[in-house]
């Protein structure tokens, strides 16, 4: 086994599940994860812990959903105790095929996952993390070869996440204590607000709220956003190729949209509901171990030196208690590249010049 | 996907495990078997059934069980609740290398075994089936192409279950009316005691007290055994090859042993405590799918034209209520070929002669 493996399943466990002897642990294993798992498992074993590995098959899920008729069963109580009850969830991604369930019906989809709401809910009670194993069915998304892949995914997973997470604390400072965010990309300016909002510091930890690994980001829940942003980082949604979009808002809300492909996959997104139509995160991305797009939202919303904007619903970290922020069925991310030719403004201040933040060596102030 | 799988899903959730809508079943999917698990799966969203598939593999359960300091919690309570709440398992064999957890200490099992004692319990207090998918490992174990296993298994498997049922309801009747056993092989007899007891019609069905598919057997607990018999088909024992074994017997227990292959791993079973000098079993083979020996107790055991008797545990199915039967840490499967030169008596009369039963044409008692 390729000791990188091992070195995976140490950080997920310790720096990011924070897991501890006697600890109940569901490990889900997808159809391309076996290694990862039996890192995984051995790592648990070795803290004292127990596990008990669910088979996460979307080729298994697709047989069953499709011979379905439709009434799926609400919340089935013996899957519902296995994660009432358990410490953590560790989620290792992915299948042998990205597109298993692409002739899965949208309606028998939506109807499953609603009527397993309190299994989900449950589950996300826990100390849950997602992490992805350097499967081919990931590579071949991603254009590369399993052997290029396997270099960028513990590039972006095997960091010194503690310095990391120190890094992220001055951007997460910088935003908590400011009103106003500016990005300026060429002769393209958005402005939003964001004073009472609470950023988080994304550091692939439980400890630090955050639950995916990699991670590397620093999010908050923006309003009343006004101007115009192009997303030149290609992206998919739902299915569909998206390039070059450009939004604009007026009052908080999308009143315009183009793109050089895929803009009728964006207005369908827009048009889900009256949340779609604003912004629900900003999040500025700062894993330098991820240094190229992949098409997984799990990395590209990380990658250094970009921020992204997601329309729909917020995270309700961000919020003031008792707030629910921006409400929709939808959160769909659309990423910018901010290397080059391009401006972040806190209140006026600005916070990162072409890629460097402003405690970088480099950093110029225009 | 080999249509046969999906014969071999609907025969397991249907004839065997008695699936109806709103059944929560758990699917064990060991690493060899994700085939049959999606045909499985497929079957249960048919019939309205909810489904947790845990992954249950051998590298994964070594990988911990060695790292583990072998201090095991006992039952954790999320693994304990998932099967206490459950209405059936499936348990689909087996994994890519039957030999996997051969570097795993004795002590360290048995250590894990007892820990999850409740666990174990409550699976068995479902209805819960044990199968196979035909793998290259079970294969290579049986000394077969994969292709020529795969047409053993569904041989097996794929049978006129309801009416094998009913021939082997005839042969419980008769040893449940009887008080004798008389297995005559050669020059050997073996004679034991079975009234009081009841013999079990395992048809392959939870609805016949029977877990395993393909089963076809049929068994009951014999006591006071006298004589001598010899075990013709090979065996594997704690990892070791038997061949030959011969035991005599006086007074219900075993005085003497011999074998032309692997005589002291039957001491050592012998030796374990003193019900393993004792019989447990007696079982008649009787499913003529299974035409020859692959080194898997699930099928050898069942293949017509064989008797087998087991030393050590007896079953409490085929006991008066309140009786403990023979009690044993072990319960250990010997295999006798009674195809030729063979006879098997209840209460002095012939029930079978070279393999033939006396309501089958051919039979000719001497």
């Amino acid at each position: 086994m390729d000791q990188r493996v091992r070195e995976h399943a140490d950080v997920l466990v310790d720096w990011s599940a924070r897991i501890d002897a006697g600890d109940d642990v569901v490990v889900a294993v997808s159809e391309g994860s076996h290694d990862l798992a039996v890192a995984v498992c051995e790592a648990l074993g070795e803290r004292g812990a127990n596990y008990v590995a669910v088979y996460d098959s979307d080729e298994i899920e697709r047989a069953y959903r499709r011979a379905h008729d439709g009434e799926f069963d609400e919340d089935p109580g013996f899957e519902l105790s296995l994660y009432e009850e358990a410490d953590a969830v560790l989620r290792l991604g992915r299948g042998r095929n990205t597109a298993a369930q692409a002739d899965v019906a949208g309606e028998t989809r939506q109807a499953h996952r609603t009527a397993r709401t309190g299994i989900r809910e449950a589950r996300m009670d826990t100390d849950w993390v997602s992490t992805v194993h350097p499967t081919r069915s990931l590579a071949q998304q991603a254009g590369m070869s399993v052997e290029a892949y396997r270099e960028f995914v513990y590039d972006a997973v095997l960091r010194d996440w503690e310095s990391l997470a120190d890094e992220m604390a001055k951007t997460k400072e910088l935003l908590d204590e400011g009103s106003e965010v500016r990005i300026e990309t060429g002769e393209q300016a958005v402005e939003m607000r964001i004073d009472g909002r609470t950023a988080v510091n994304s550091a692939a930890s439980v400890a630090y709220d955050s639950h995916n690994l990699p991670s590397g980001e620093v999010f908050t829940a923006p309003y009343a956003t006004e101007g115009e942003i192009t997303f030149d980082v290609p992206m998919t949604v739902n299915s569909r190729r998206v390039r070059d979009a450009t939004l604009t808002f007026e009052d908080g809300e999308v009143v315009d949209v183009s793109a050089a492909q895929g803009e009728q996959a964006l207005r369908d997104v827009l048009d889900t509901d009256p949340g779609a139509r604003r912004l629900g995160e900003l999040g500025i991305g700062m894993n330098r171990g991820i240094d190229r797009v992949t098409d997984n939202i799990l990395f590209d919303e990380k990658m250094g030196d970009t921020v992204h904007l997601a329309v729909g619903r917020s995270y309700g970290a961000c919020l003031p208690d008792g707030e629910t922020g921006n409400e929709s069925a939808v959160h769909t991310d659309l990423i910018c590249d901010v290397s080059e030719d391009s401006r972040i403004l806190v209140d006026g201040e600005v916070i990162q010049q072409n890629g460097k933040f402003r405690w970088e060596e480099g950093f110029e102030s225009a």
